[in-house]
């Protein structure tokens, strides 16, 4: 299949909410597994779960849909969860934490193998299992783990300051949960996670319910 | 103005980012903002800006591009900005400590008046200002309050029955923070935060450096 000029990022959010589906299709003991069963199931129009899943590079067999083993290898792979990524997570508060005792990262491929802060009284801790290593070494340390991405969940205060020292240090990927717009180095990419665009869709639902949102 | 079929979630989760921009340029003393300056400013595709501003209802003017205000007014009034609604957040564990921390809900006129927790320790303690309830009487207190928005933070396994809970109470938005999905009457719009979504996009940026995600 050609390389599509862009990929739609809706597309994108959407396919790992498809994986639990196809998951739960297979314990039944099903062997295909259509783009009309998982709309159905995510109340999804079926085209666009069509649409969605010919982007990671799949064929369909007519008449059956897709096989399920090779639908989630395709989807798996097309998202990079299909093998283990170690990452860093900087800034250990409320947020921090949270995202530290998340359970559903390890099943998509992301270890969080350590976490940097400033805090005295946090460094040497261990919260959900994972170490909190001293802020002021984490440029070493992130090139000694050769970590690739960082999940950054600072004060917006020391967002660029932190992002810098990151991309100094060789991260690849960059979760940005800091209300801030990041300025980084073209070989970094950026995650922006806004609680605004959250809200703005739950409003907009609200607003407009027979209007969909997709 | 026609209404559209259906909205775009990219341009709603969009058209959030778009605001600080043009509050810049009203600062600088700019009287009007094209789509090619927002555009240029959030490094993304100008086409896309006008389309997203479009959806709003707005018209600009040859040459000119929007009025400043109008834009403002047309942006905040599409996403239900323009006035400020009332919340309640359920289960004020290390997420929702966050959420009840992040000053920029009420920016956006997301007020959270009140959150609820189940721990007796904390039932009665302030939090970023915000008083902890008892989540037995939420049901009750919810009514009384008149309030529509709920954020969702308990654990996965008490988030149906908290959901059900909620939607008896009037809720009619609620921001999903678990990981469950839910189940809810047709009156109840739901905004599901699935933080897998993040990490996909994140991971598809990093393996496509070269292929744009719009």
């Amino acid at each position: 299949m050609a390389q599509p000029k862009n990929f739609s990022a809706s597309t994108v959010r959407r396919l790992p909410s498809y994986l639990p589906v196809i998951r739960d299709l297979q314990q039944e003991g099903k062997e295909f597994v259509s783009a009309t069963v998982i709309a159905e199931e995510l109340q999804l129009d079926s085209i666009q779960v069509r649409k969605d899943l010919a982007m990671t590079g799949i064929a369909g067999t007519p008449k059956k849909g897709f096989p399920i083993e090779d639908l989630t290898d395709a989807i798996e792979r097309f998202l990079g969860w299909n093998s283990t990524c170690d990452a860093v997570l900087v800034g250990a508060g409320n947020l921090g934490t949270a995202l530290l005792g998340y359970k559903g990262f390890l099943l998509h491929g992301l270890n969080i193998m350590a976490a940097f802060d400033s805090n005295a009284r946090k460094i040497g801790a261990v919260i959900h299992g994972i170490k909190i290593l001293n802020a002021e070494t984490m440029d070493i340390q992130i090139k000694n783990f050769g970590v690739k991405i960082a999940l950054l969940t600072v004060p917006a205060e020391c967002a660029q300051k932190t992002a810098d020292i990151l991309a100094g240090a060789g991260i690849e990927g960059l979760w940005n949960f800091t209300g801030l717009k990041l300025k980084v180095p073209k070989n970094v990419a950026v995650q922006q996670e806004d609680l605004s665009a959250g809200y703005a869709l739950l409003r907009v639902k609200m607003i407009t319910p027979a209007t969909p949102v997709t």
